[in-house]
């Protein structure tokens, strides 16, 4: 890929998190938006006319088929990331793909391998992972600023009014707050302490069979622990706190969308800081795809696809401490 | 006992929670401290010298056998809680009992006993829940400020020098977090939302056996869920969040000696309640044992003995859990 031009983005399912996206490419100068796939011609072109988006296909694989098209952002509810992808993958397009990656863990494995064996570029979008301050966070923690980890606290929980047929509650969409929301605490835990040795998880089921609030002790190899906590019908504060030997760190509230951290150094002054994003965040993710394929990289080094992989196991392993399966699997 | 008269305290083991309790004395005007016992008479006179006490005893037995005194304050290490505090109600004492209560919950409920046979007054010294603040967070959350409570998360933890003959990692002394700090947070949990159905929980032992850091979940019946944490060798937050279906409440660090919350109710600002201890906080504990003893109360309805149990209960599951033992058992 030439270094002058622009990496070729097309949208797989027009939805929320799409329009997000669509929106924080605008601020990746190397990038743009050329095409996008619904189910329908009528929302591909809803969501064009809304992005300007010129090129608009009423079936995923036409999308996926585009030869103008150079990366696939997968946009659609979770049960549906695996097929999507794969369709994608198979006709060699890079696909940065929503958290979470899979409904389990054998399911990313499948798509990993089928990446791996074609080469193509694969990379889980967990945006919040590429965010400047969160970057400023790996260089603190890699500098020793707080010494060694020994404990993380972490939440992400909203409250949505109760749907049984929608996204968050029904279980054939993959419901529950564990892959929707949970999978950010557990991501952020994966980034600074790898997999976990020991879980310990307690959740509430709600009427349809999914997560309405959960939590999660882990425990890692040298003793370090992690406590996460996650709901779709509680709001939690949505912070962060990476407790060291040496001082600690917050990160505030909403911390998933992060721009402010406060350095804690044991004995020392508290330091304020502020990185806010450039554009609305979610630009970060597209321009490491950016940055990757122009490399000729099939992975990302920040979010790479064995740590997927591993945090899809996490995510396996908590929902067998519940027995909470989904009738898809 | 006469409206007119002071509560007569005396103090067992002239430690450093017992100089707190001391201090805080001084502001509770119908209350004066006359006495202290040690194992040493040198120590008593220390402390009484230090305090401007009167009566010093050589020995518990003689503090506990004084006639001038009509509560005990007992604030020797967990271990001995439980012989001390029976001593003293043997010999018709109102006793303070600092927490943890005792060792375990079948202790805990030999000494209630004891104390109920003989109708004796026994509290445990949860000196956090007699602080004004406190007072009016029963308030808020019984008036449905926040609606029905979801979900509750809190925390203690604080980085010591790792010692193995100290205090708090020697096992022989009761040594760990859970016992010393982490029964905040859980006592905590206790008044909001009493015993937990299920819990799940994870600890790193240190090299004495002790726990270092560790971690609980808690579930009850109504699906409502407590995440906790504690550690003698991290530092911690010290927060507390009382998360309900309309809205949060934040007790602001180090709440387990707060002073300050912040009632975010759902859809509406933000109100910031502050109400600072008069006295160093010690003493409204002393006050609700004096309110007591002139009520001819055997108990004290805001810290009662069957919670005390059943915190203790709660304990010894967590201990249960990570087959953590004291030697005394």
């Amino acid at each position: 890929m030439a270094e002058a031009e622009k990496i070729r983005w097309g949208v797989l399912g027009p939805g929320n998190i799409a329009r997000k996206f669509a929106e924080g490419l605008k601020s990746v100068p190397d990038a743009e938006l050329v095409a996008v796939g619904s189910r329908t011609l009528a929302n591909a072109d809803k969501f064009g006319d809304e992005f300007d988006v010129p090129r608009r296909h009423g079936s995923y694989a036409e999308l996926a088929e585009d030869d103008q098209v150079d990366a696939i952002y997968v946009a659609t509810p979770h049960p549906m990331h695996k097929a999507n992808t794969m369709l994608c993958l198979a006709a060699g397009k890079a696909v940065l793909c929503e958290k979470p990656f899979t409904i389990n863990a054998p399911d990313a494995r499948e798509v990993i391998a089928f990446a791996r064996e074609r080469g193509v570029f694969l990379m889980e979008a967990m945006w919040t992972r590429f965010l400047p301050y969160m970057v400023k966070l790996r260089e603190l923690l890699a500098g020793g600023a707080i010494g060694p980890v020994r404990m993380i606290a972490a939440d992400f929980g909203f409250r949505a009014g109760f749907d049984p047929a929608g996204r968050l509650f029904d279980p054939n969409l993959g419901g529950g707050g564990l892959l929707d929301v949970g999978v950010y605490p557990i991501s952020l835990a994966s980034m600074i302490l790898g997999a976990p040795a020991e879980i310990a998880s307690l959740a509430q089921l709600g009427p349809t069979g999914v997560d309405e609030q959960a939590a999660f002790v882990f425990k890692y190899a040298g003793g370090e622990m992690a406590v996460l906590y996650t709901a779709v019908r509680t709001l939690t504060p949505m912070e962060a706190v990476i407790m060291g030997a040496d001082g600690h760190i917050r990160l505030h509230s909403p911390w998933w969308r992060g721009t402010t951290m406060t350095l804690h150094p044991a004995g020392a002054e508290p330091e304020v800081i502020e990185l806010p994003p450039e554009g609305n965040g979610y630009n970060y993710e597209a321009a490491e795809v950016g940055r990757c394929l122009r490399e000729g990289a099939a992975e990302s080094p920040v979010m790479g696809l064995d740590e997927t992989i591993s945090v899809m196991e996490t995510l396996d392993r908590i929902r067998g401490q519940w027995g909470m399966t989904y009738p898809m699997e």
